[in-house]
Parts: C-alpha cells; sequence; structure tokens
C-alpha cells in the first residue's frame, strides 16, 4: 500500500511540471469540458451516490454525516455551476506582482507560481473532490486527493470524469491523483510524501485536522474552529448591534464564522441585553451567561470557564458584561480562537483599536462575522478558512494556491 | 526540563501580546538601547567567549565550527552595526497592502501584523542571537531562542544584554526567552509548543534543519540547500558568461547561493569551455564533467549521477553539455534545489522561457546566482533564504516575519 500511494505522489508530481506552464486557456478548456461531462453524468454519479449512501445507512453513519455524503439534484447542480464559476476566476499564474531595481541595475520582480502537488484529505462530502480539484487545478497545481471511505464510489466516479475531462483537452490524467485505499493508514503515509507534496490542505472534523496537523511532516494549511465574538459597545448603535448579533449566531450557526459570544459594555447591558434575549429566545438560542448578565435577563445556564473557550456549532450563546473595549479585546485575544471578532460602535477611536489590537484572521467594525468567507469577501471561490498565520490566513482564494519565485532580469551583473 | 521549556514559551506567548500594538518608536528605542549596551559591553561577550572558545577546543570541536563561534572584534561590530541597520528598516507592522470595497459597502483591507513568537533554533554562531533576535523583535514578535551548546556562555552573555535593553524602555523582557537547557531533546520539546511557538526557523546544518522539518508539528520555514545551476545558452556574449561563471563559482564557494553546476549549450561548448575551464583551474576548482564536456576540457573527473543532485559548497563544479534550452530547464527542475539558477543568453525569448520554466526561489537571466540574498535584493537585512513554497520563498526580510488580518470597517451590514 505504501508502495502504491509513492507513486501516486511521484507521478502527480511529474504532472505538476507540465501544468507548470499550462496556459490558462488550456485550463479553461479543460474545466469547460469537465462541466459538460459531469452533466452528461449526473445520473450514473447519483448511482455511484446511492450505493455509497445504502453502505453508509447499513453501517449505521449518522445522520448529519448521511446529509453530507448526499449528492441529490440540487447539489449535483450546484457543482457544475461551481465548475463554470472557476472559470471566471483570473488565472493568478504568472501575474508580476512586485518590482524593484537595484543600484547595480538589477530589476527584480516577483511572479506568481503554482505550488506543486497539494494533497487534500477530507470526510464525508464528495463535492470536495470537485471543488477542491477544479480550485486546485486552476492555479497550476495537481491533486493527490484522499476523501473519506464513506464516499468512496462516489469520488472514484467523480475521479474517472475529471481524468475524462484532462485527457480530453490534452493534459496529463495524473494531475488528478485519487488514494483509493480508505484504511487510516493511507494518511499516515501520505503525510510523510515531503518529496512529492508541497503542502496538504485537510477538510473535515476537528479530529481529523490535529491528526494531520501533528503529524505531518508537509507543510499543512489549517482550517480552524471559529469561538467568533460580537462586543457591543457603550456607543453603540443598539439597532443595528441587535441586528448583527442576531445574525451573526441565527443565520446559519452550523459554521464557523457564527458568533458563539456575545460581550456587551456594561453601561449599556441593562437597555440591551433584555432586548436581545428576548429575540434570541424566540429563535430557540439557548443562552449562557456571566453572573451580570443574568442578573439583566433573568433564568438562564451560568457560563463556565469551559463556555468562553468553546465553538459551539448550535443555537448556544454565552454572554459576557464587560468594563470597557480594552475588557472585550483581552477576552478575545484570550479566549477566541483568532477567527472572526466584531465590535458594534458608534465611537471611530474604539472601533480602529478593536480593528487592531484583536489578533484574527478577519476583525470587523459594525458587520456581521457571518462575512467571512472566499465569496463574500471578493476572492471568487475558497478552498478554506485559515486560522494559522503562515501563508494565508483567513479565507483562501486561487491567489492563497499559489507561491512565489523571484525572477531577476541582468545585464551581466556579478557580485563584489 | 519539559516544565521550563514549556513556561518559556508560556512566558514569551504573553509577552507577545503586548509586542503586538507596540509603536516603531519604542521598538526603535529598544534596538538603541542595545547598540549602546553591547558596545558597552564588548569585552564582557568576548570574555564569555573565550571560555566558550577554550572548552570547544578541549572538545576537538572542528576549525570550521570553531571559526563560527569565534566572535573577534570585527564580528562583534558588525553586530553592533547590524543592529543600527535594522533600525532604519521601515516597520512592517499595521502596513495596509490590500483594499476592497464590496457591492454591499463593507470595505475589506489586508494589515500585516505580528507573527507572534517565533522560535529560531540555531548551531555555533553566537552573532545569531542578536541578528535573528532584533529582526523579530522589529517586526513585533517575540523569541525563544535555542543556540548550540558550544555557544552557551556567548549566548547568555547576549541574551541578558538583550533583556536590558527591553528592560530599559519599559517593554517586557519576556520578549527574548532563551532555552539553556543544551540537551538536545530540549529541542524535541519545544517543537511541541503549538500552542505558544507560531513559526520555528532552524539556522545551521543540513542536519539540523531536516531534523527540525521532520520532527516539528509547528510550522517550520526551511532554509534549504543551494544546488545552484549557471546555463550558458547558445547566443550568449561569451565574456559575460566567463564573468558570471566564475563569480557564482569562485566569489564564495561556501555559500547556498554559490554555482555547483555548469550547463553549457552543444553549439558553443567547443569555444566556452577551454577557455572558463582555464580560469577555473587557475582558481583551484576541481571540474567533474560529463562525456561530452570531459572530450572538450580533457582530463577531469567524470560526474557521477550523484553529482547532479550536490550541493558541493566548496571549489567544485561539475559541468554538463546540453542540447537546448529545454534540455537546461528539464536538467535544473530535476536535479536542482530549486534555489537559485541562471541562464546567461542574448536570445530574449530563451531568457524569458527560462524565468518562466524554472522553478526555483530565484530566476536570474544574466546575472550571478550570488545576488539571491536579502540585502542585494532591497529587502535590508535578512532573516535567511527560504526554499520552500509556503508563506515566503527566497531571501526573507522583515515583511516575512509578519502575517496579516482582514479588517473589515461597515455600517450594519448583516448577511442575507
Amino acid at each position: 500500500m505504501a508502495e502504491s500511494i509513492l507513486e501516486k505522489g511521484r507521478l502527480a508530481k511529474q504532472a505538476s511540471r507540465i501544468l507548470y506552464t499550462v496556459s490558462t486557456a488550456k485550463k479553461n478548456s479543460f474545466l469547460r469540458a469537465l462541466a459538460t461531462f459531469l452533466k452528461q453524468e449526473v445520473s450514473t454519479i447519483r448511482e455511484a451516490n446511492a450505493v455509497d449512501l445504502e453502505e453508509a445507512r447499513k453501517t449505521g453513519l449518522s445522520p448529519a454525516l448521511l446529509d453530507r455524503l448526499t449528492l441529490n439534484e440540487k447539489r449535483t447542480a450546484q457543482m457544475i455551476a461551481g465548475v463554470r464559476d472557476v472559470i471566471r476566476l483570473p488565472d493568478p499564474v504568472g501575474v508580476v506582482y512586485e518590482k524593484t531595481r537595484r543600484p547595480n541595475g538589477l530589476v527584480i520582480e516577483k511572479m506568481r507560481v503554482p505550488l506543486g502537488v497539494i494533497g487534500i484529505i477530507y470526510e464525508a462530502r464528495p463535492n470536495v473532490t470537485i471543488d477542491a480539484a477544479t480550485l486546485c487545478l486552476k492555479a497550476g497545481n495537481a491533486v493527490l486527493l484522499r476523501g473519506g471511505s464513506e464516499a468512496i464510489r462516489t469520488n472514484l466516479c467523480l475521479v474517472q470524469i475529471l481524468r475524462r475531462a484532462l485527457q480530453d483537452v490534452g493534459l496529463p490524467e495524473r494531475c488528478v491523483e485519487f488514494v483509493e485505499t480508505t484504511d487510516r493508514a493511507a494518511v499516515a503515509e501520505m503525510l510523510k510524501l515531503n518529496e512529492y507534496i508541497d503542502v496538504v490542505i485537510p477538510r473535515g472534523s476537528k479530529t481529523l485536522i490535529k491528526f494531520i496537523a501533528e503529524s505531518s511532516s508537509i507543510p499543512v494549511i489549517v482550517h480552524g474552529e471559529g469561538n467568533c465574538h460580537v462586543y457591543v459597545d457603550e456607543s453603540a448603535n443598539l439597532k443595528k448591534a441587535e441586528e448583527i448579533v442576531f445574525n451573526a449566531k441565527v443565520q446559519r450557526p452550523s459554521v464557523c464564522n457564527a458568533a458563539e459570544k456575545l460581550l456587551v459594555h456594561e453601561k449599556i447591558a441593562s437597555q440591551f441585553l433584555p432586548r436581545i434575549a428576548a429575540r434570541l429566545h424566540k429563535a430557540n438560542v439557548e443562552l449562557r451567561g456571566d453572573e451580570r448578565s443574568r442578573s439583566l435577563i433573568g433564568s438562564i445556564t451560568p457560563a463556565t470557564e469551559d463556555d468562553w473557550h468553546k465553538e459551539y456549532l448550535e443555537l448556544i450563546l454565552a454572554i459576557k458584561v464587560v468594563g470597557n473595549v480594552q475588557e472585550a479585546i483581552d477576552h478575545i485575544n484570550r479566549y477566541g480562537t483568532h477567527h472572526s471578532d466584531s465590535i458594534v460602535t458608534a465611537d471611530r477611536k474604539n472601533g480602529e483599536k478593536f480593528l487592531r489590537e484583536v489578533d484574527s484572521a478577519a476583525v470587523y467594525v459594525n458587520a456581521s462575522t457571518r462575512f467571512t468567507d472566499g465569496y463574500e469577501f471578493g476572492l471568487g471561490a475558497e478552498i478554506g478558512i485559515s486560522t494559522q498565520k503562515l501563508h494565508a490566513r483567513g479565507p483562501m482564494g486561487l491567489v492563497e494556491l499559489t507561491s512565489s519565485k523571484f525572477i531577476v532580469h541582468g545585464k551581466g551583473q556579478i557580485r563584489k
């Protein structure tokens, strides 16, 4: 098994050398062919998916995982629309984005280039096979994919279609490699392929991401947890604050940019908290609070130390009353996961202080944390949201799937 | 021991939160105080260094390592001049370098911020203590330093001076943490501190760097090997080519951007090779060659497959005759270490092809590979040269010691 994964890595690396200089036109032809073939093969894809689902039901997969595994009509349509979206995105490869001329006449430029081979390790959702592969390929990278065992038949079917589209436009089919072995040991093997894989992007549960980050000797881009905060400052417009808090918590509670904590300035707490609490109650949000917020809202569960650290991903919100913006910032930097945090304020100075001092991937003044997303930020697409500080931080689009190189034009310069 | 390193990590992280928002003026005051104290304490530093050297001689350290360990008058002066140079460098922290306005009115900017805590693991050269710490601190980062056991007394003395300068300007002395334990196990402990260290930069031998890259679960920025090439194309100005090849090989053969391989187009090989060979012979360069170059130069050692892969770091050069620019590019991408490679050519098309297709951190047309360096590239200083593709590639200056965050200004926007 180990040998076969090694071989896949080697072949993907070889294919990536060809992709390194492929034109935008050719990459877009591939994407067009892919969209066409996916549309043609929708019923084949859904049949494979039906077998995966049947097996998964037998093994007692949870309803949530069964849902993620399902490729219904709407989702296949979205998947195909996603491929067409990637065609429209500007190609980052070859773009020169910095230029300096040195006193000795050397002209030094920085050019974006593909990373090489990207390893994607994911779980139940088979649409990741297409979403991730198309973004990586558009940025000139080969991929080595490793999906979850529960989606194996759907994934194999999608990989076959990807390769057919590659062949159709004369690109090496090895640009998409797929690890069929559903054994977990296969992941461990993959994480040793430093020579062939340039970066690993895990997509899935906390457990998966933690395992990969800790055991990989290849650089990993971590899409981490979002324990996001909204802080309502003394000077906040309370109507705006209410809309922002409600949106950040309720609009889609299961995602990483949903708010999990509400911090409120003590001077407006008695006015704001009963109002927002009533609205959240109506939306079935469970509230937990520190002593001061509990005295203002009434019978809600006390928040424990553990609550301040937690990413709920469901309709729970923990509330704390703070003395000032500094206390809010300190709390967020201490307990947050450095994902997305927002201040609602009419005080310009406090807003700028918050933006500067909160150490998170995305920091907001007067907006919902729910905007932390590649589409919303104008990147056109998203391979994930990085919560680490190296290479990329926040939503990652095509540019974040590239590296750079210095290109230097000389006239015979030598070093003295 | 493990506990004490953990504690150092925790304290450095705490200190880094204060550094996160410290003004440029304050950081520069620290650097000025440091330069003053280093100058005052030169004799103390050199006494500590003398004890290290005496011990090292007793344990039979190699002459090369003894040289690296030595802080003579010239080197202490350079060290202090280096600190003054860092004062003059622009502070990257707080700089907004991208800005977009979205259709919903959100203004999204990208701002440079400190990375947090940088772990520096290095070997014999004690000047790294000052060089690395000052660059990291100027970029707003705390450091956890771990120097080689042979330099322990010198390093402790330098750390004490760093801390005195921090205190002098009212910054927490924990901004500089130092692991005194000279045991190798201490390094392993350090590499587990994901919670406290944001990035590890190893400086030293291949063995050290390999060990760290493979065993760290913290992101590592790898300063790798340089198997650098100069390719002399058919149309090259042979006088320029001679100067470039000679400079790239001979000017400082022990460094990573020195050329190790010479590729020559077959049409000019018979004219160029005898000429450059004679000049290199005179400079005591050992030549190794493929069959065709040996037939043109005469009695030189045959180059083996191993030679094409090797970074010599001494006066050895392996030579190969190639059929065209494509063959040169393929050879470099296959055998090179993706560090620095140069083409000498008068053909614009071949030059651009080489720049685009050679996948190295720095690719040159008509210049010596020896320019791959932070100072030469105008970065003002250099913490190292990255040969990896994530985060930073090529010479790393202050900007590469920062991360970024998105700052978003809204007017009450919520997500639909």
